[in-house]
């Protein structure tokens, strides 16, 4: 039985990341009285170096706080542990008791599980919660964060589709999103009908040319008198390589330990909005980088996410028993429920968007998407169509 | 007594501006009852060319859905009339029998009323209800659609700074803003303590310097382990010329008939992002622009913001007994009160965040500013100090 639990995050914040800390606490309390819960200080950075806080002595109402509070409150990290790193983890990790080790985040951090556990022998539970914004782990039907961080890209999009009804024109939104384009389809959810934006969804699961993105403007803005566009950070040309890859001079581009290159959104935008004014002179054109906004938003915290990544961190508590897995978020068809799937299935694979999930002839998203969106991310406000 | 009202939006839409539309409808039909009420679609360009919707037609169920609607649901201009355009607004308007016209907008709106109200020879009612996200009309404490474009940026401010903490590194917000700094120094609203962010904020009422700005990253990223900033995208250089004109092609500046250059928060973000990759190497660092996803945006309706922009709509109504004016929001020093004011007062001119928000020496809002911050956007969201 283990009696004490260490618990980090990996990777980007969500709005709902802490409720998984304070979810798999409260449970291990439970399960475990008197059991002590870790925290470690960005991630397994933390742990190398024994820098943790004591979860477990801290009061309930204090940890809901943490739980209703957005972003990673233990602090998070890109690290990616070679074998000497994981074996300084491991040996903190011995020093102070744990029994299992929870660590909470995307694909990379199930990765990191992968390692220590092999590395452990098994001699310390390693178990994987999710969480990314990009909804891209394999053997989720979503994952904790996406619906948050889905909400706030929803909402901006049916705003700024009314905004240039009132004020016509090209609207760009660039959206976080490196290989899986399910956030930027988010801009979608909230469409009230046929008229609304976004008129065109560029994701990185499709070629982006250049020819063929002004020719879609043009007959999307004749058609609507505007043309709304939601498009992801992580678009790539007909050779594969991202966009950003061809804007940005080699010496300045940017690598984390993973080798993902960093995408910056703001030179994708002015990359788009001078496409946009060359091609087509005297439109009013108009590129937003919507970057670290959707991701964490305070405003846009949504309660079924919030409730899923409590779930999912007292999820992972139980699964201990087994010793290693991945805690994935699966769809039966009527509800949404935990299952623990083995490391080797999560650690290291991207989940694109299924190819139906986007017309075949369109820049767009399907209605097979449009279901799957109105499932997770129901509208939430009422509107009145305006009179123009 | 008038009987035929006409009203029409213009220039940005904001999160409340219908609610003014609405607020004015409601309040001539209980004022005089079987009155007309005619929406111009487009603002004065849909006056000349005769199209209106009658919004007195309408259940009060159905206007109060289109006041609970953000964005103009009029539809809204930017043109700038001349002598000629008024004659034709007017002979349309006196063609509808209009015996007041209330139009709804900042200081280019008040402008237009004021060229009407002089053609007009008083013979239709010219009255000018406020609006503008970026809080800039003189005469007012503040102006409808400020407090909810604010609340988005006191939240985003928030989150940013939370998920900084989380993963360290500088962040740089841009925020709409040409002249006036007040929706820029709104990312204070929600600091939590002296160590949160926005640690830099840079707005148009004071010269922007490279090294000044490299200097100030650089000793508050040393202090707090981060530096989260956020930027007008109308900062100026030292000789008065927004950064954007420099940093644009001549060719491809974009300016609007009131002679206002676009400012791109694009190319301003994207030439940030250089100067921070340059003169910083080795910083992880990131900029977005927020542009328009402050200022109408359906997640961040602010209740007070919304009531408020009503009841400038109603009293626009009651007002128009006097045949001219601007409408006015002023501060008793216990509460938010409408006034009618000159139009000349207004029209054209651009109220500037006063000197003593501003830091004297740092690049930073001042606690006078935090204070009229605290009383128009108080922090909605208890969140938990994070542990890192």
């Amino acid at each position: 039985m283990a009696e004490t639990f260490v618990i980090a995050q990996g990777g980007g914040p969500t709005a709902v990341i802490n409720q998984t800390v304070v979810g798999a606490t409260i449970e291990a309390q439970k399960l475990y009285p008197g059991c002590r819960v870790l925290g470690a200080l960005h991630g397994i950075r933390g742990i190398r170096e024994g820098n943790f806080v004591t979860l477990s002595d801290l009061s309930e109402e204090a940890l809901l706080a943490v739980a209703a509070t957005p972003s990673a409150a233990l602090g998070s990290t890109r690290d990616k542990p070679d074998a000497a790193y994981c074996e300084a983890v491991l040996d903190s990790l011995r020093n102070v008791g744990a029994d299992a080790f929870i660590n909470i985040g995307g694909n990379d951090t199930a990765g990191t599980q992968a390692m220590l556990a092999e590395a452990s022998g098994g001699s310390i539970a390693c178990i994987h919660a999710p969480k990314t914004i990009d909804n891209d782990l394999v053997e989720n039907d979503h994952t904790p964060g996406f619906i948050s961080a889905a909400e706030f890209v929803a909402g901006a999009f049916l705003s700024v589709d009314l905004d240039f009804r009132a004020m016509r024109g090209i609207y760009v939104g660039i959206v976080m999103g490196r290989h899986a384009g399910f956030l930027t389809a988010a801009a979608s959810a909230w469409s009230l009908d046929e008229d609304s934006g976004p008129h065109l969804v560029y994701v990185p699961e499709r070629p982006f040319e250049r020819s063929r993105f002004i020719e879609d403007v043009r007959a999307k803005e004749a058609r609507h008198g505007r043309c709304i566009i939601a498009m992801s950070e992580g678009v790539a040309g007909p050779d594969g390589r991202s966009l950003v890859e061809h804007l940005v001079p080699p010496e300045m581009l940017e690598r984390d330990q993973h080798g993902n290159v960093r995408l910056s959104g703001t030179d994708l935008g002015q990359a788009i909005e001078r496409m946009l004014a060359e091609d087509l002179p005297g439109k009013r054109a108009r590129v937003d980088t919507f970057g670290y906004l959707p991701r964490g938003n305070i405003a846009t915290i949504n309660e079924v996410d919030a409730g899923e990544a409590f779930v999912a961190g007292a999820f992972a508590v139980r699964a201990a028993e087994e010793r290693i897995g991945s805690v994935a978020l699966q769809y039966t068809g009527t509800e949404t429920t935990c299952r623990l799937v083995p490391l080797a299935d999560v650690a290291g694979k991207t989940r694109l968007m299924p190819e139906n999930f986007l017309q075949p002839e369109e820049s767009n998203v399907s209605s097979a998407c449009r279901d799957y969106l109105a499932r997770l991310v129901p509208r939430k406000y009422n509107v009145a169509r305006p009179f123009v």
